[in-house]
């Protein structure tokens, strides 16, 4: 798989050179999680190290490559107006030239396009480097386009991997690189060919994803700050000796947090079995966790759902709040695009809207409307 | 009204030169709508011009104008408190000096009183220019106050047609200023003489709404930030090629946006028809709404009255919330603030507060009193 | 009790003139309150003045001495990573120092133990002046800790007074500092030997409140802003006619928004006497007060305790809302830390977390077990 997308990577790793050699302004807007953090550090270190060996001013680093977060697993409305009211100031003030954009495990979605197409209406390019299913429409408004199911992969080639890869490209002097492509894999809990990452790193499964929790925890506080100072230490392009203390502890408190919300977590939960098997939990998230506080409700539903798993072989968990549900499964065969496009019909006027992968997803409606929508939702899980 | 207001116009607009050419720092702060937005830009773009011809700093223009967006309906506490800080921080750090204050759209009630009094103890001077009908009370604290109610007209003059009038005074070398005051002039669905300004834009109606739309569409997601980058190219001051495909994308979502949410919502209005023949819609915001997304309570309220209002020629339409209710009216001679003060004093301690125009206007209180608020509400209109 | 806190308050003077003279940077965190602003100030305006007389860089002290607002009454993780973020950009951009962290009325619990672990991480040193009751384990990761709890004395001894001593050992030649002792002192109510500072003021206690009031009227409306130029004025360090004015105003607010929330609020307040004597009142501060609206739940429910208070010598107030409750208490013996271990024991799985002083305090919880987390906590009052 990598091997089919080598061209297109080339063709991003050209790009990239050639915005530096231009001094066009790079920004790399990626997902919060470990996949998304690794991937957007790798292109961040090739890019700023290739400004510094080739951009006579010394702070052309600054404001060259800039590495955002994404909160949401699009590209956000709120995301590009901010880029892009500092983008035209940069050009007004400093005579910048509008940026090139690399959207990294974000920016394949139809949820993505109204972003895009108000970066390129001031003409900037947007590059995609990302493993979750693509939708059709976003390629006719990217410069490229980098995906494994565009050549027959899947997400476990992660977006971490895929942009290793093209750093590599980019700037083969950097060092430290596969630690990012193995801690996105333990993060993604990734599996196949891509596990190779794993023994490359000189790491065990334990500590990657040690790391990539620490990651998380750490961002989750960070919110909107891409903070590299603190988040290469933790990648361990730092010292050493302080990495492993810091990893050690905020995984610490990490795995702490989680138990804690397990605990308060799993009196909330329902499990039935449906008659065609199928475990059906249930998790009231508004009340059984605490708000605003790590884990948050997507991953506290995955802890639930993993702690589940070990005991129901086919399982769904669904965590819903008054206007959402995130939805986990195991051992069933699952299609939650084709289930928002069914709950779409059959509840109308409930404003559904939903996506992700084809097990891992998440539905929004509005709350007057959560009642129908679970409901069909739990029905459409009895008849698979 | 607008020779009658003439001569306050020429007061302010001389005010606005002798600060440029004091370089004392001017604020700007005007309401987010469409109608606050051109006001607010109508003046920046007179006063940067000034300043770059007259100022020899070339960066003068980026501190002595400042446009800054509030999301509420009048002066903010947190509003002002930031740009006082700011203020105090510039006067210590770079000796400018204690800045002139315009408030645009806002400035005339009594919910701005306490903001304004905060700037006026540190030494600043405040300008209203609205079109809201203007509590007795501010005038003893502003420098000048344009407001058509003045002088016997009505808030059909628009912020923006009178930011326009006195940004000419100011500057009468820009160009381009007639486009603001028909946008604004159609925003807010203004009427009479005032409609000379949609001819003399040379734009249709439906154009002009686009731009509006569109300027709210992204008002939305730009919530605090004025990015007078992207604000411009949509009026019309950058390349006209773009303004056109800019406001066509933008409005266009901003369409479809308020067609989606319209379908959720519709299911969740409910209509009677009062004995007195008036006919009754409330509507459940905060159940049959996505939060968070465009266009806001107000707005949507607004769009469901107006779909309402064609087969009911007398209706008021109430959006509620668990502490605030939203009014729109057709047909009806309502008094909101009139109303307001009577539940002040028939539901007793339920922190009864609004105001507004007098047939649109919003109302707040404490979310155990709602029941009683809304019900007392409806009995008054049932008794018009 | 301030003889015994003698020798540790003179080892930190001693540090922070040492940091001042290495040009490494001071961050002082410090609560929001009334308290936690003069001491903060105290120690901000002691080290700003060093630094003008002894650093050759006129702009030092604007990056040598950074005072910071929390808003929770510990350091939040939140907090931490955006100092810990800002502080690894200043050591890379401008080759600075790691800071020296200075804790202000927070800081000696073990809620603030993550935070300053992962400063010392980086290798920071931290430094807490406090006045709640001091956790044992706190103390293994700070470089000191001035406390009166440690030499016998207790909670009236205020983070204003210990900060103030300090500030004049840093810098004996800062005019003004009495008064901020004497308002933290009026501001958290305190007794004994401390009200000399009240004398030494040359203010009376009214005078002292409204400043107090003023402070925190406008500290709920800067949120994070330390805002320096506004509070230094509130403070008497600018112009003593303007000073009046401003705390009159401001504390004239403040009177006028706390009587009116106290109005909704009394009418949600259901006072009973139970079997042992004890007023319990409770308070839905959900329902009956208004949300972002000053005073914040903790302040009114001290309000309405305040109230209750002259009609019953023995009484426990306890506002709450879905996933917290504010305790304050009179005449009765509260153990509130004690209360919140119990509670962890006797509600299971309700996520049970809290603190503070003894009898002032508040608790967390989930929302879906609120009403047995109350029904235990009225029990426990109950049997007292």
């Amino acid at each position: 798989v990598l091997e089919g997308l080598k061209e297109e990577m080339m063709n991003v790793a050209k790009e990239l050179r050639k915005a530096v050699f231009e001094s066009r302004p790079i920004i790399i807007r990626h997902h919060w999680d470990a996949d998304g953090v690794c991937g957007g550090v790798a292109l961040e270190k090739a890019l700023v190290d290739l400004v510094e060996k080739t951009n006579a001013d010394s702070e052309a680093k600054y404001y060259l490559v800039k590495r955002k977060v994404s909160r949401a697993p699009f590209y956000e409305l709120e995301d590009v107006v901010k880029d892009l009211d500092e983008a035209l100031e940069d050009v007004e003030k400093h005579g910048d030239k509008i940026p090139l954009v690399v959207l990294v495990d974000n920016g394949s979605g139809s949820e993505d396009v109204p972003a895009i197409r108000q970066f390129l209406a001031f003409g900037a390019d947007v590059i995609t480097i990302d493993h979750h299913y693509p939708d059709e429409e976003v390629d006719s408004y990217l410069l490229h386009h980098v995906n494994p199911y565009k050549v027959g992969g899947d997400s476990n080639y992660t977006s971490g991997v895929l942009c290793v890869e093209i750093a590599r490209m980019v700037n083969p002097e950097i060092d430290g690189l596969e630690l990012l492509a193995a801690v996105s894999i333990v993060g993604d809990r990734s599996e196949g060919e891509v596990e190779k990452y794993i023994e490359l790193s000189g790491c065990t499964r334990e500590e990657l994803y040690d790391i990539g929790l620490a990651l998380e925890f750490e961002g989750f506080y960070l919110r909107f700050r891409s903070a590299s100072g603190i988040v290469h230490e933790i990648l361990g392009f730092g010292r050493k000796d302080r990495q492993r203390k810091l990893v050690d502890m905020l995984a610490g408190y990490a795995k702490k947090a989680i138990e804690e919300q397990l605990d308060t977590a799993m009196a909330g939960v329902k499990v039935q079995t449906l008659p065609n098997g199928i475990a059906l939990a249930a998790f009231d998230v508004e009340n059984y966790a605490k708000r605003f506080t790590f884990p948050p409700p997507g991953k506290l539903t995955g802890e639930i759902h993993d702690r589940l798993k070990r005991e129901h072989p086919k399982i769904v968990t669904i965590g819903y709040g008054p206007d959402f549900a995130v939805i986990r499964s195991e051992g069933v065969e699952l299609d939650i695009p084709r289930f928002v496009k069914e709950l779409q019909q059959e509840v109308p006027n409930a404003g559904v809207e939903g996506g992700g992968h084809l097990v891992v997803g998440s539905v929004k409606f509005i709350p007057a409307k959560r009642k129908d929508v679970l409901a069909k939702l739990a029905a459409k899980i009895g008849s698979l």
